[in-house]
């Protein structure tokens, strides 16, 4: 049983069909195949919109790529401060801006406010020239923490930031799971609330290594095909990543792989709530869920084989914080997570906790 | 038929099938799984030593970081002036190098001589504080030219550059073609020659995507793991890497992909050597050919869908340049060219050979 | 009256002295001169042991700079959120350092604490790939705020640091102003308390525009000279630059300004608590004042041609904290404040004062 | 004696005074004072149009951040391959540029011809995503090999690359000099023959430390403030730049020390040519003579203790080029050179040919 990430999950079988089926023939290299050019056609109809839209393999590029594309290396870019960009990818978008500042704004549940970014905004004049220029904001969907942003929330951000100059960059790493929770349309949660760019993630929802990076305004894409190359990030046998994109947005598969992902997060954050030692230190609104318990949990999940991660974070509600001995956990569902395997890790908590207060009493 | 370019043709079914066997289950992110470790093992039986070997999917990506690593921003990376890693990454060896200058050095057949080294090592003196510093000399094995160097040029020039404490890269793109060609050992085409650093290609001879960078000093990949993130190529769903540098190297797939390859360039070049009104630009000693002919090849190639490239080049000798009324092209083949491809383009090359003579009579 | 910032004051007429001095005759370019040598010499005597120092006209350049030798691109330098190399030098270190990432840690007073430091290393856990790794703490001393840091403080906050593999970079552009409060030597202040690297300050405290970048351990210093060069740093006509570093040095003349600069600074503070309807925002202990107090000052003193600034600032104990009705000021002192502008603004202040609590009444 | 550089002299004795003069009193910081805006009217004045422009203390810091503001990190800049940008700034304009490529151009005399510039631009096709994109030309007046540009020349090169959508930047470090040596005007000279940004040199000829980024087009300074802030190279005590310039100009000073530097230079060629077994590399158009003599001359020289370099040279006509018994020099008059130096380098030339001669007998 792995809940350490959706990331430990393979391809779902249709994409890695649709990849075995792109293999025949000789095809031109660097994108210019048909497979790319349906990917780019699905994602446009699924939009509603005229876009531009790069495929890539890894997340970090899509983001870090995307952020280079509306910031001078002289610009800052608003992000939380526990968000993925910030912490997770190495300086990735410092690389690919030239060196920009990421300015972390603190918020409970990985989400920003529209009080804490005017503040921060307010930081940052523009013209100002001893300070870094405000370039981007940056929301992730979902969070950090397993949250999401409402479409009204989107936009109220991206209403904020564009009154500053400010361009709206999505991390949409699980964009799909996000979706499938509100159950709004991808144009909702994206360019009509105000989203510029948006790292359209498919890889943590079942292909094998597939990002799109979609500019909704066509001019900020000006000089994309040169920054991705220079970024290594043009396949030359580009044709497997647009039948994988194909493949994950034809037919609506993208929407039921998270809605697989999230069921089961939702089955396991039941089944901890009824579970008496346990709490979540945010509400599970899509496929992650973060238990927080005894510390003898953790043994207890990795005498099992248990895939998970220890956690800590400073977007947690004060009387939410774990005590020295309890334990903070990450368990995420993938499409692929079995109801069996929930179940499974349940039936080790409930011992696990019933132990550990038998062991107290 | 498609001659563009060896990243024209899929994955060969093993590799295939070897992707399609590492998607069941869970497994580690990011390079942590038992495909990977395959991977690193098979490439340190194969190189005779221990090496710490990265994997990535683009060539761009491993050469660029390979540089990266070796190179400070104010050093100079020596190449040859119509080099890969010079005219057609976009500036990606800039870009992770952070901001180095690349010095291309001329020579005929794409290879550089050792006398065309020592004189512009000569122009680099260490210590010179005005002029950016000598940090690695880049060879590309096989050529842009589709030549190849010896082992024993190959350590000529790798001796001249540690003499002047210069670190040596092989850009391996076309390594396996290369290797097949001299019937050396891979220790020997590198290590044993003075390489500190490979970029071993695999994916134009039959990956889907996959390119590993092998650091035979260890001490030189300190902090490639953060550099390889921070540039976005650390894959997540690392197994589907892991999987397809195993099958390329195990039980000698690469050799015998790159020797159908090199077999049908062969074929290619010795027809073409028997069609009057041609001449090849240089030696066929891997899987391109570089002829050049009568203009109106270009057209009936274009016309029967042949997919190919016009080509101009420095590197030619000067006897040999094109004249106004004549095309200059590149013909690659693959490991998946078939004779029956070969002979039809050889077949619409003699009829428009033939005919462009009548026109002229 | 020109209290805006010490670098409203022109050169200390010794320091332009010395640089006419220098004028006669041809000397040797880009500081293969006398003149810096004796300032190299001075440098060396006056920090008692043997260091490698570089001299450029800014302190931006050289607080970027010493931290561009300490820090890779993946690097996290830490300091104080409202540090000046974070806030106030447009991204500076981030160009120099390839894009490093500056981590603020909040702190009252401009003060790092042992314990807020702690807190922030760890969350950059060494060797944890997805992360920024730990590489730099710059102190600045005197801070933002005007406060200053005892050595026994320096001291324990390098050992920290120092125990997480971190460099210690002092910014000293009020290094002067420091120590003359402090009554300590050079040495106590610098490396004997761990700092490895210095931004010694000279422009706001009399000179023309001279910095030292001062490496107390001198492999730290390997590439600066390239660094220097590179970023336009290096002064053709070097000898301007050691003129005025010597002239700073010798006999003690930074001592006198710098105590000049404080006892003006002193007097002001003092007249300030004497008047109603004030408070000090921080204590007073180099040359830098920020009082609090009724809105009505900021139009009073622009009438009166003063110069200043308004000021917002994070590191406020909230019981101080500027009402709706208030103006937030810093004050700054130089060299040559003299004695009646002190007791010029003291006096537009207490009227300012009396009349708004008239006004009020 | 000392013909090592130009920048050997110090400041002349006007520009002195008028640091001096400027030291009285306190001035906003940061370039905002009267000092500096005297200095911009006067080049606006001088060059007959509105324009931006920004002062710096080095010729590095000028070109490159003039050469970032006119190339994204993508970007190819073209020059002459000995270009002082190219060979002598240690990698600055791939700092301030964030990593372009810079392409170099052989050209006899050190200057660029219209069939060579527009070979290297074919080599660059716009929108051809793997190789870098043509951005901007920079030209040097006068050239390393100290020949000039007429304002025909410049403006033949300038309508070639504008013709390829690519910008013109002149590094303008002996402006003075060659504009002298033409008696054209500065308009003339600049942005009449296709100028987009210059780089105006005072230091050179006569100033302590100063040099202006003048921008024609205004649109192309959009970003300058930040981008000259973040390379440290906007001077606290500005009004010492603006000071030198001004006084640089006003009166035409300018004019009248380059004047002197050429006519020592002339004197010194004139005397040249009269010395049997002496040839120059090239002819003499500015301050600068380039001698190829007997190799005794090198010892000659620094046993008298004379300032000069010896010099090596790719664009030096294969007839000229010196003999393994030969010695090239490069030879440097600033606007100090006496006569009597001139004459007592002479007689120190002549006394060693003619016993070179006698030894050879």
């Amino acid at each position: 049983m792995n809940f350490a990430s959706d990331n430990a999950s393979g391809a779902a079988p249709s994409i890695l069909e649709a990849i075995v089926a792109a293999n025949s023939g000789t095809a031109p290299a660097y994108g210019a195949d048909s497979y790319s050019a349906r990917a780019e056609a699905a994602l446009g109809e699924l939009f509603e919109r005229p876009a531009v839209s790069f495929l890539m393999s890894t997340g970090t590029a899509a983001n870090a790529l995307a952020l280079g594309a509306l910031t001078p290396p002289w610009g800052a870019i608003f992000c939380h401060e526990e968000a993925h960009i910030h912490d997770d990818e190495c300086g990735a978008p410092e690389l690919f801006s030239g060196g920009a500042k990421l300015v972390g704004i603190p918020g409970e549940g990985g989400k920003i406010t529209p009080q804490a970014l005017r503040e921060t905004l307010a930081r940052f004049p523009r013209g100002l020239v001893k300070g870094v220029q405000p370039a981007a904001l940056s929301l992730s969907q979902a969070t950090e923490a397993g949250t999401i942003y409402s479409s009204d929330e989107i936009a109220d951000l991206s209403t904020i930031a564009h009154g500053a100059g400010v361009a709206v960059h999505m991390d949409g790493a699980r964009f799909a799971n996000a979706l499938v929770a509100l159950g709004c349309s991808p144009a909702q949660m994206s360019w009509r609330a105000g989203i510029d760019v948006l790292s359209f993630g498919a890889t943590k929802n079942g292909a094998m290594g597939c990002e799109a990076v979609i500019f909704f305004n066509v001019e900020q894409a000006a000089d994309f095909v040169f920054q991705r190359k220079r970024g290594g990030h043009t396949l030359s046998k580009g044709r497997f990543l647009g039948a994988q994109m194909a493949a994950y947005i034809e037919g609506g598969l993208w929407r039921t792989l998270a809605g697989r992902a999230n069921r089961a997060a939702r089955r396991l954050a039941d089944g901890l709530a009824g579970i008496s030692g346990l709490r979540l230190a945010w509400p599970t609104e899509v496929n992650e869920v973060f238990p927080i318990g005894p510390r003898a949990l953790v043994p207890a999940l990795r005498a099992r084989g248990v895939g998970f991660y220890e956690w800590t974070s400073r977007a947690l509600a004060p009387a939410l914080a774990p005590r020295e001995d309890e334990a903070f956990l990450r368990l995420v569902c993938s499409f692929e997570t079995s109801d069996a395997e929930v179940d499974g890790l349940l039936a080790i908590v409930r011992e696990c906790c019933a132990g550990g207060r038998g062991a107290k009493d």
